[in-house]
């Protein structure tokens, strides 16, 4: 396919955008999905899709043929799954959490969620009913955007404190300021981070596991990219260094595994909510009335999990049983999909910093972030990301903007490296080149 | 294995009942399935189980060999499925609609979810959100318990109206009164019946469609349990009978169809929910603060479904598409689990009555029940359910009452024979036999 001429014409896809009924500086992840698919359509080119982050590598086969196992052998289609989990992946995922978390829990500590999507839902569930008027849960943002949704439909309050000027002792003051207003009922973050890929440091961890316990919050922790912080090697079973992990330092913590990205695994919908055994005992009489039960584990499990979904499909826990096991044994093919994100958010992020972007969010405290699922980035002389986001639409790049993620920085913009190969690579710097030609890096309004 | 002498030793099974922390009369399924796990081992010997309406034939292949398929050659694990489901689904769905049903929806209509509890927990959360005054769903009872907690989990109100007293004109009006006071979104139902296996009548159908057009509520039906009234072959694609649907008479439908039950494929967790077209293009302002638009249809989807789960496992979606075109292809194969239930309905239930036990729902207006997956008992002498279930357990039989699925019969069991299959007939008829031995058919207190 020959590159078409660049910078599009503006009116086309101001029509396009028209014609979907999408603003394009408001867009969702979603609507910026389908006006891009528009415009492939239109102008007959593919795009450097960066808007959207799904995995684009396949399924370790272990998995697959253990669903298949389950199906053809175990025949586990027409039955009830347990509601809490098939037992030998609760077993596995204990091991899983011992030897890359260094936290032992009971296989009854683990449960399995359709995706973590539902387990970060559940566990928000939890939290804002776990006391009669705290419904309020803080973010540490920016993050994933649909923690939000789902907030608003429990009818829940969302809160907010920006990685970009908290971090340290900064973000645990501020944590701790806030929650002394006395409404707030968990704090809830993801490390690495969506869509900055800032990794929570050990202390800060820690800092965030006694303020929970002190007053009585849930963390909930995201971990949709465990272990992918390419600055450590954390997939060597029972060596450190671990996956820096709440669970580690509180009694209250819910840690949300997904097998989307460490396993390539999205569309099986499996993942699994580790729950801090001192908070599975615990008694919390306010859940009763949405819940029938003050038992916190027992609430997860029959009050909010089983009327959601009733189990998790089979066959995926057995698939996912199968990647753990490959995993705990110490077999690291089954973590390859990371190292492949982490090389192309190398080439990708040079990409666009030698076409004079920045990363707006660009440091862990005094270190430089690691390569990963995303990085955020900002041109001179833009200062609302949603212009630069329909400048570079332009140019046949597309991102969403930090702003729709809750990021404080209005100027930044989420890119995810998951879609763009390696065969991409040299239409990415011409598209850039085109870009930075026809915007030289000064200040100017856009 | 040797039948022990019945009855059991009523203190050892209060004993076991105690360990568990379980009060015998008012177990909910899952503690009464716990409780008989522990009483067969104690007293080593099998139950004739009643309590647990699980799928105990095996999935039809054609349905297995699609999973795989999409799993080995369509590679559907790593990424996400469409959010809305697989367009053949989609498709395969609105031809099985017309074919099976009569009624004419797009492809758009037909939602998968992660099973029928999935799309009920939807629809109800759409429900009680379409209007901010309205926040009761008005059940016709007895039904599923588990809609109850869905109810619960959401904060909203439950209504009830039962099916024993109301039939035909009298459930029309009974249901036009209630809704008068203002405050109900929804009528919801399920039919055939669990626990009763009453089937509403075509003429009840229309009657509820024209209410909920009427009254801006929404009709949501819980079709678990398609084509399942025996008494007429709703199997035979294009062909009439069609399985009696509220969607035929109202443009504010939501039908539930699970394959749990026909498919006999409740481990993978997938469902239909079907919605009225008029339904999906109607506009509900008040939802827009809990789902983020005012669009009926666009809410269900990415403002309900897509936070609960994100989208629908992949393979299952192509698994159920496959089962549907056999179906819609005329191969009545796939439909095999719904006679053998009816066939153990007829065999079983006649051995209750020939035992002294009476139905309790025992007509569809003036013609007898069909046979299938449930019926109800009671049995003369006993006028609480929960010192029948307790009593029966010492002959070796479980059952639930009908009280814990919300039926005003306090008297009544609910039995389902989806466990019970030809090999326990004799097991059965003996221990009933023993059971009416000991309790001669006279009006006593228990």
């Amino acid at each position: 396919m020959k590159e078409t001429a660049l910078p599009l014409d503006s009116k086309t896809v101001a029509r396009l955008a028209d014609d979907l009924g999408f603003d394009i500086k408001h867009a969702s992840i979603r609507e910026m999905n389908k006006l891009v698919d528009s415009l492939e359509r239109a102008f007959d080119m593919k795009f450097i899709r960066m808007e959207f982050g799904i995995p684009g590598l396949e399924t370790h086969p272990v998995g697959i043929e253990a669903e298949i196992q389950a199906l053809r052998r175990r025949k586990v289609s027409h039955r009830y799954a347990p509601f809490d989990g098939v037992p030998i992946l609760k077993k596995e995922a204990a091991e899983f959490v011992r030897l890359f978390m260094n936290v032992e829990v009971p296989p009854s500590s683990c449960v399995p969620t359709v995706g973590a999507m539902q387990g970060c839902f559940a566990a928000i569930a939890l939290a804002g009913r776990l006391h009669e008027e705290r419904k309020t849960i803080l973010f540490l943002d920016p993050g994933f955007p649909v923690n939000a949704l789902q907030v608003r439909f429990l009818g829940f309050e969302r809160a907010s404190i920006d990685l970009f000027d908290h971090r340290g002792d900064a973000l645990l003051e501020a944590i701790e300021e806030r929650v002394r207003r006395g409404d707030v009922s968990a704090v809830m973050w993801s490390s690495p981070n969506n869509p900055t890929w800032v990794c929570l440091t050990e202390e800060e961890l820690a800092g965030i596991g006694r303020i929970c316990d002190q007053h009585e919050l849930i963390a909930i922790e995201d971990l949709a990219y465990f272990g992918m912080d390419q600055r450590r090697d954390y997939y060597e079973p029972g060596v450190p260094p671990f996956q820096p992990t709440v669970l580690s330092a509180t009694r209250r913590g819910i840690c949300l595994i997904s097998a989307s990205k460490i396993f390539s695994y999205a569309g099986q919908r499996i993942a699994l909510a580790v729950i801090s055994p001192e908070l599975v005992q615990a008694k919390a009489p306010a859940l009763e009335e949405y819940y029938g039960t003050d038992r916190v584990g027992h609430a997860f499990i029959h009050g909010i999990l089983y009327p959601m979904t009733a189990c998790v499909p089979e066959s995926p826990q057995y698939g996912l049983q199968a990647l753990l096991r490959a995993a705990n044994s110490g077999d690291r093919s089954v973590f390859s999909a990371a190292s492949v994100y982490a090389e192309r958010a190398k080439a990708v992020k040079s990409a666009f910093l030698k076409s004079g972007f920045r990363l707006v969010y660009d440091k862990d405290l005094d270190e430089p972030l690691s390569d990963g699922f995303y990085f955020t980035i900002s041109y001179p002389g833009f200062d609302e990301g949603s212009d630069l986001v329909e400048r570079l639409l332009l140019y046949g790049i597309s991102a969403i903007t930090l702003d729709s993620t809750g990021s404080c920085r209005r100027e930044g913009l989420r890119a995810c490296v998951s879609m763009i190969d390696e065969s991409r690579f040299d239409a990415l710097e011409q598209r850039l080149a085109a870009f930075h030609r026809d915007h030289p890096c000064r200040r100017s309004t856009s």
